[in-house]
């Protein structure tokens, strides 16, 4: 009765799958103020040459650095686990199995980009990278990577999450990144916002604005984004790679590839080498499901279009399905995908039909996270809850059914920081919001006019 | 270059080893109000037949039951890494392992013990098991623990630390577990205390007190300890049986073995093994070191002699160095290794020359902690922490003599519920209590008289 599959390092993935070799082409990123497509110089004032060229490079597999390789093996391959206690639980003849990237330094996904990103970096002759973080999983992950590179990282978290989320920071100080309130005095923007109003609580739009100056205007220091763009989910196709040569070693390939969406990484992660045996026609039955919270149903509810990246408009404008860049999602405790749009390779993904999505209300997550640590022990993180939720509802209608697929999700990172979500659960805090239907059709009028 | 050496699971011990079989007769435990051996009859009000049982064992091996290695499956065997990264930071030619336990869903090595306690005590018929904790390392596993076995589970958690510390008191409510600050009113241990000073902070002394009357008044409750006691060192010693095991499938066995000691359960882990093959004299120069705090040396600075567990001497007598079971040892950051006694096997170890022991400030600890987390990436506890700053120091002192030993140390816990104690270290809050000599002298003075 095995419970873990674990791979040898030696079998660590020594490249990344890039799913856009097998994809017909897609739309173009367009300049924000020409309209016209990105071209690779618009982009190198705040990434290295190489990320660029992985942005929208044709090769079916691009080769994975030695030198990332042996920092990916602090915690690679990761575990992959027969939840076998969670299915006796349920009693479903469903096999689940979940990938657990919470073994990570960082404890979720995000450091599997944050270290090739800070090596290319490294490698092109930066000395800094500038990044915005939300509640901290992605500052904390760059602040790992870029120290193990010796590079210098400044990280701009959203102020409210400064000071509600403390222990973050406390990470990316003792991995030695500065992290700081935004917004802050020391970009054009930040300045802007603290005239008008000197207690602002932030957000990832300004954060993101002021990550993006301070790159601009600084040659030794670039930019860095933990999801939504090509390279990212080219980064974490480790994981869907591994995952698959593990259910390989038990004789087994999933019906069934489930992923939390926010910006779209980890979900990408786990699912492109399944959607990529789906279009070759290999595995064309392959169900592949993106979970994505109610209170922000980019993929459900989104439009399927060229939006900014971000609230100021000042990002290349991506095709993807969006609430419009400027919808404020409710404050959710899933703040991960607390985001307007996707990647847009995912969003193409599911347009086409290759993958689909299903949202859900926080509390009934946190009933499944719940479900989820009394059986197989572990307190996963509130996004990563969302997909256990999608793995429960899928097993228990093959208790119905009586089917016995075999299910597989990604675990994307642990809750050891999100007790206070957990609490406010407990207490009857949370809010079960409501589609948001009117606030996505208002921001939805306001995307902007293409072609 | 490999980083990670592990084990299929398949290869998780199915045996503990006793190391009570290879050494001379111990000096029994005595009751607190005779003075004469303990019986099995004296303890079975609180603890199941075959955890008493194990406890003066002489075989030298022990099953561990199959329903107990499916849980233990969840995590174990854990990995055992090569510190490359820190090594050539340290310029060292030692080669540097280390046992990683913070993989298991509570985050330490305590859920060893805590799930074959639970076990036992399930087999046994009870429904609810009471236990102390401090910081809630302890507590948090044996919530696990209980939760899987289908145990109701009591915490006294000592109240100061409940409201300085709420996220593990989150984790154990996850998990199922009631958790109380204590003192309580539902214990005449607690109520004397509350009576006196309703605005105590608690002790660890007053909690022990609380859970050990909670199981001794109530017919389906039993008392759980997660440290000092026989059969809590042999649940502990999968770790270092694993880690014998994954050394020689790189042909290596250690020089040097390493771990904290508070109780001495995560020491006895790793090193009994060790301990055992110096014993036999198969391996008799292994140099096997327990590291403490300054702040609370009983290995170091106290007396060998028999003395309370607790501090308002309840529990029975134990032969062990201690420091008096009085002595309130200074605040320090490593709240696990604030403990005034030491588990008698490894007292009695280090007493014949088997072990030995070192002692650091916490300052010194921190900045250790901080070294490894910028070279091997992960941020560990601060009791944890005690053993890095040891095989550091190891490995610089072999960069001086040339030596290229191996050197293995137990890597107890993630620090992700102590980052409040980094930022008082970044903060230059932490003080770096001198040897309190004066206090040590006067609790020594008052140990119990005996035979």
């Amino acid at each position: 009765m095995q419970t873990k599959i674990l791979l040898p390092e030696e079998q660590m993935p020594k490249r990344w799958y890039n799913i856009l070799a097998d994809m017909p082409p897609m739309d173009p990123a367009l300049h924000p103020k020409t309209g016209k497509p990105v071209t690779p110089e618009d982009l190198s004032p705040i990434f290295p040459m190489e990320l660029i060229r992985q942005e929208v490079a044709a090769d079916r597999f691009i080769d994975i650095p030695e030198e990332v390789r042996e920092i990916l093996a602090l915690w690679r391959p990761s575990p992959l686990f027969r939840a076998r206690r969670l299915e006796k639980h349920l009693k479903t003849p469903a096999k689940i199995f979940y990938k657990w990237e919470g073994v990570s330094p960082a404890g979720s996904h995000k450091p599997n980009t944050a270290v090739p990103q800070a090596y290319y970096n490294m490698k092109a002759g930066i000395e800094r990278l500038a990044t915005e973080t939300g509640a901290g999983q992605w500052g904390s992950a760059l602040a790992f990577a870029t120290q193990l590179f010796g590079l210098e990282c400044t990280v701009y978290m959203v102020r409210s999450s400064y000071a509600q989320k403390p222990y973050r920071k406390s990470m990316m100080q003792v991995w030695g990144a500065e992290c700081l309130p935004s917004p802050t005095d020391r970009t054009n923007s930040g300045r802007q916002v603290l005239q008008g109003d000197p207690e602002t609580p932030g957000s990832l739009g300004i954060a993101i604005s002021e990550a993006v100056e301070d790159a601009a205007t600084h040659s030794n220091t670039n930019y860095s984004l933990g999801s939504v763009l090509n390279h990212v989910c080219l980064h974490q196709t480790v994981i869907g790679l591994e995952a698959r040569e593990q259910l390989a070693m038990v004789e087994e390939y999933p019906d069934v590839v489930i992923g939390c969406v926010g910006g779209g990484s980890n979900f990408a992660g786990i699912s492109f080498p399944f959607a990529g045996d789906k279009i070759k026609g290999t595995k064309p039955g392959t169900d592949i499901v993106g979970v994505e919270p109610s209170a922000c149903p980019s993929l459900t509810k989104g439009l399927f279009a060229y939006d900014y990246g971000d609230v100021a408009g000042l990002t290349p404008l991506l095709k993807m399905f969006t609430l419009g860049h400027d919808f404020v999602p409710p404050a959710i405790h899933a703040g991960g995908l607390r985001y307007h749009g996707d990647s847009p390779i995912v969003s193409r993904l599911v347009h086409d039909g290759v993958m689909r999505a299903v949202s859900y209300y926080q509390n009934e997550v946190f009933e499944a996270a719940q479900t989820f640590a009394r059986t197989e022990g572990l307190i996963v993180a509130p996004e990563s809850a969302h997909a256990v939720k999608a793995a429960i509802d899928m097993a228990l209608e093959c208790r119905k059914t009586g089917e016995a697929k075999t299910i597989l999700f990604n675990n994307s990172g642990h809750g050891d920081f999100d007790m206070s979500s957990y609490d406010a659960f407990y207490q009857g805090k949370l809010v079960d919001y409501e589609y948001p239907a009117e606030l996505i059709r208002q921001s939805l009028a306001r995307l902007p006019k293409v072609g």
